[in-house]
């Protein structure tokens, strides 16, 4: 198991007439968590589509607990259960500075050739840093 | 059963570097079908939250098919399929121009009164239309 | 002077806690008036970028008149009064349904040539139709 | 003259097609700037809202100089070089991790009343932190 958190402030521009944060920017924190994870398990996924590998998201799930408002500071968590082959599954958790769950969710990310845009496995190096 | 479509044009700040359209998007997409299936079945969102009740998304679910790229033009599906008590559950398809499916996926809201920010039924007339 | 108008929908998402559309998104609403624009000129961005052309944005304005809300019904009207040599300048209006002006304002953008990123005059073709 | 830095990294959803920033975003990135330049001055905006006094924008102003791309770690900078008084005026600067600017821009915003929705003077307490 691999997990990695940080926080984000939300923005003005993410919430919406409800004052709320609006549902589909909780698929934006996901990825910008699963950027620092990557980070931090020693594969920047800029490095790595550069490299000629892309992570198309083949599924998202979000379940929405409590509403985030406006300059909120919620902690982002991602973590990684499974050592990945072709596929990574990823699981969030977004809590709020009560300690509240504001959003639950997964996603699932092909590895593929950026050339070709044909699947291929993770990178060798990428998965012995998450099994690390 | 009552279903609705209407076409989007993926806007050019609706794609990424991949070239496709942000997988976040798509949440955005159901949110558009939504609004104008609601709109078909007699009650305008809008009017409906200038009545005193609010729709908070609970859940989401996307699972991505095929990358639509910028200038396409989508169509947005819309069904619902059980009448809804103090939930709906709504599922969406988005096809392209070739009839291809991009997405599919749902959304499960909840009725809410917009003073009190607690649970309510929902309206009798929306319900009496999406059963006509 | 070629103008081109069309409607945009607002959609929830793209409004705010002010109950207004955010501010940012009238830059995105002037980039869906000149896709149209340009397609009616007989010269869709998509084929443009197809046949190796970029148009980056090199500046940007915009004045607020008045807030648009959810679900208002807007007209973006995108309008270039010179004919382009290697920028093009263009305007817009965008007005609600009372008729109202909710938001002015210009871009300017650049042709350049997408294998080596370098300026380049606009396509004969373009300037043609935009002369009409 | 009052300024305020941070840094941002950019997410693969503030990207498009041609692998840049979407310009629209500038003018987000110019929120997040005068949110936390606010907030150094002793008036959170979130709190300002709570108070009854909103602070919509009037006009904003891009010139991109650079493009930027996914990952840049961007240093956004805001400053205020009057007084103000009813209107305050923002300058603001994008620069990348060699230095180089990516983007210069300027907003103007009121300070109203969220009651009445009526300009008002900005508030006192505001007036003197940033006079410092």
């Amino acid at each position: 198991m691999f997990s990695f958190s940080l926080t984000h402030r939300v923005a003005y521009y993410e919430t919406d007439t409800m004052g709320y944060v609006h549902h589909s920017n909780y698929v934006r924190f996901f990825e910008i968590a699963r950027t620092e994870l990557m980070r931090t398990a020693g594969l920047s996924y800029a490095e790595l589509e550069a490299s000629g590998v892309m992570m198309p998201v083949l599924e998202a799930h979000c379940r929405y607990h409590q509403p985030a408002r406006y300059d909120e500071l919620l902690t982002l968590k991602a973590t990684v259960r499974e050592t990945p082959v072709t596929r990574i599954h990823i699981d969030y958790e977004i809590t709020n500075e009560q300690g509240l769950t504001v959003c639950t969710g997964s996603t699932s990310l092909a590895f593929i050739d950026a050339a070709t845009r044909k699947p291929r496995r993770a990178p060798d190096d990428f998965v012995r840093r998450l099994d690390g």
